[in-house]
Formats: C-alpha cells, sequence, structure tokens
C-alpha cells in the first residue's frame, strides 16, 4: 500500500471516529433533556428532543455510506476492517438510542394532561442516571480503545435490570392503589422500558469495541439482574447484535 | 471484470440471498409458534422458540460477514453494492423480529401462574396475523425484488398501529375494572408492544427493497394509524434504520 493510500485511509477512520463522537454527544443530551421534559412536563423542551433526532439520523446514514464506501474502496484487512464494521454497528445503536429518548419526549407531551403521582417518575429518573453514566462510560472506552472500560460497561448493565425490576413494581402498585393511576404509569412503564433498552444499546457498544480491538465476540449471554415472576424484564426485549 | 469473478460474485449474492429467506422462514415460525404458546399458555412450545433463537443470531452474523467481505473482495458498485447493504440490513431486522418472538415467549412462561381474563389476549392474535402477513408479504417482495409489494406493506403498517391503539384500550379497561388484572395485563402490554415493533421492522425490510431496487429512500415519516391521547403508540419507539 502507498503512503498515499495508507493516509487516506488514515483520515476516512479519523471521519468516522468523529462523526460517531458527535452523535454520541447528541445522544446523551437528548437523554438527559427527555427525562427533564418529562419531569417537569417541559413540553417546549420535549418538542426540542423530538427534533434533534434527525440530525442523528442522518449522521447514521453518513457513517454507514462512509464505512462501505471505505471498505470498497480501501479493501481493509483485520483491524482496519473491524474499524469500519464497528463504527456502523455503533450508529445504529446511538441511532437508536436517540430514538429511544425521542420516544419518552413524545410520551411527555401526550400525558401532560393527565400527569398524576409526580413521586411515580423519581425511579425513572434514578434509571436516566444509571443509563446515562454507562452511556458516557462506553463512548470513552471507545474513544481511548479501552477495553476494560468496556467490559466493565457491560457487567454494570445488570443494575439497570434490577431498577428496572423494581420501578415496574412501583408503577404496578400506584396503579392497583388507584384504578385512576393506571393510564399514566402504563405510558411510565413504556419509559421505563425505553430507558432499559438504552441500555442494552450500551451494552451492545461494549460488546463492539471488545470485537474491534480483541477480535472476539463478547458471550451471547447478557449480564442480567435478578427478576422476580412479575418482573418485566424479559431480557430479550432488545438483544445484542 | 473477468467472467470469473462475475460468477463467483454471482455465487455470493445467491448463497445470501438463499441466507435471508431462511431467516425468514425461522423468523416467520418463530412469531407463529411464541402466540401459539401464549394463546395457548403452552410451556414446551414457548421453550422451543426461545431455543431457535440462537439460530437465526448465527444466521446473521454469517450474513454480515459474508456481505462484508465480498464488498470488501469484489469492490462491488451501485445495484450490486446495494445487494450487499441490503442483506446485512434484512438480516439485522429479521434478527430483531426474532427477538421480539422470543420476548413473548419467554412472557408467556413468565404469566403462566397468573393467567387471566383469557379474552385479553384475543386482540393480540389479531394483530400477530396482521403481522405474520405483512411478514410474509415483505419477504415474498424481496424474493421477487417487487417494488409495489414493498410499498404496499409499507402503507399497510398503519393497520397493526391501529390495532395497537384498541388492545392498549381494551387491556386498560381490564385493568381499571379488576386490579387483580393488572399485572397479567401489562405484560400483555409489552407483548403487544413487540407485535408492533415486529411491523415496524417489517417496514424497515420494505423500505430496504425500495432502496435496493431503486437506489432511492423512502420518505422518513413511517405511515401511522389515528392514535388517541391514550393510545400507546408513540411512533418513535423502533424506528427505520
Amino acid at each position: 500500500m502507498s503512503e498515499h493510500i495508507v493516509s487516506s485511509y488514515d483520515r476516512d477512520l479519523e471521519v468516522l471516529g468523529r462523526r460517531i463522537a458527535e452523535m454520541g454527544g447528541i445522544a446523551e443530551k437528548m437523554l438527559a433533556e427527555a427525562m427533564d421534559a418529562l419531569a417537569n412536563f417541559d413540553i417546549e423542551l420535549a418538542h426540542r428532543v423530538v427534533a434533534t433526532d434527525q440530525r442523528l439520523d442522518a449522521l447514521q446514514r453518513e457513517i454507514e455510506e462512509n464505512a462501505i464506501l471505505t471498505i470498497a474502496r480501501r479493501q481493509p484487512l483485520a483491524i482496519d476492517l473491524r474499524e469500519c464494521i464497528a463504527a456502523m454497528r455503533i450508529a445504529a445503536d446511538l441511532e437508536r438510542v436517540g430514538d429511544l429518548a425521542k420516544s419518552i419526549a413524545k410520551r411527555t407531551v401526550k400525558i401532560l394532561s393527565e400527569a398524576r403521582v409526580p413521586r411515580a417518575i423519581i425511579g425513572l429518573k434514578t434509571m436516566a442516571e444509571v443509563a446515562a453514566m454507562q452511556l458516557k462510560d462506553v463512548l470513552d472506552a471507545y474513544a481511548q480503545r479501552d477495553v476494560e472500560r468496556a467490559r466493565a460497561v457491560w457487567t454494570n448493565d445488570s443494575e439497570l435490570d434490577a431498577l428496572e425490576d423494581s420501578v415496574f413494581r412501583d408503577l404496578l402498585t400506584f396503579m392497583m392503589e388507584d384504578p385512576r393511576n393506571i393510564s399514566f404509569c402504563t405510558h411510565l412503564l413504556f419509559c421505563s422500558k425505553n430507558i432499559e433498552r438504552i441500555g442494552d444499546h450500551t451494552t451492545n457498544i461494549a460488546e463492539t469495541i471488545v470485537y474491534l480491538v480483541t477480535g472476539e465476540s463478547m458471550p451471547t449471554d447478557r449480564p442480567k439482574g435478578k427478576s422476580s415472576s412479575i418482573s418485566p424484564s424479559v431480557e430479550t426485549d432488545e438483544p445484542s447484535q
């Protein structure tokens, strides 16, 4: 390979990495703002989250196209090929994180008129904080190609699953206490599932980082918190890719 | 390109097509069996659905690897490049269809002990029948590269969304009638969301077929049924890719 080709290949990868970092920043912001909008019933902010999603979609398409063009043009092998594949996979996961945040924002707009039991939202906020931290960690792990940090993110996902179990039980209790809570709490159940799925996509990204650096795949079994028989955590709702 | 290369390229594409057809058949069967297991509380069948999912995961990995190797080796352009990209995208959607069916099967095992209001499942069965028909249609459309049929699948997804709205309202009513229904019906709510998401993945496949044949992307707005304020259909829960 001539030096010229090597350097344009490096430039291709650099552009991919920058676009992924941009997507990661947008996805983090969407999650934080969607939760603020939900906690404060801030409709304007919810609409902004919804609008932001287009940028994420456009970036994903751009990354996919660039990665495939790079594979076709440069015929990379081994680690270099994995760089392109990893970029495509991570972009797909980040795009879905944005969609899930957008979904929470859309529910906020929907349930405004029937807002009840504010304490029902507290558990969701805790879940979202853990999900946000995990997302930040995995993006750092990708930037630094840090396999150990990626593995830690993968393991910590069980915390989010345990939190979802607890939120699920609380929401069920609020529903049983007063049937007028049923519709509102049902929407919150879906929001909590969305946050749990953001955790699953974060875990997918962790797996991709391990594959990128080592060439190996992670075991197919995900770490899962203990779940009770009434638990919503059916762990295949959003599986690894 | 020499004739030798052209013919091995055709063979690559043929293998990809066969694998996609195999995945489609497995995904269809998983959905049908998961619904049978739920309707009849058939635990053995539910476990079989869960076990089948591994085959789907393995096929998806194989298709992704083969498509990328084909891109790297043959450096295809235009329609040939789109064939490889489409195969990867469709495989990812079919893998998720299987996961969602597996999720329904896992819930069946979970809710067995608290099975209540059998009529609550009727609406879900109707939804699953529509989803199965849509999935069959889109797989046929892919096999025949039939853009019109793909567009019809895309449009018909609104029927599934409207059905989900109606199932959502029914389940909420059962919960309000008797708090002892709340836990069981909540699990069914998630099952109904899973079926709706199977519809979304089917619609993704329809979009991929249009892209494959025409090189054009579909509009980003999905067809959606009319939704009430208590509707669960927040349309970004599982968006187009």
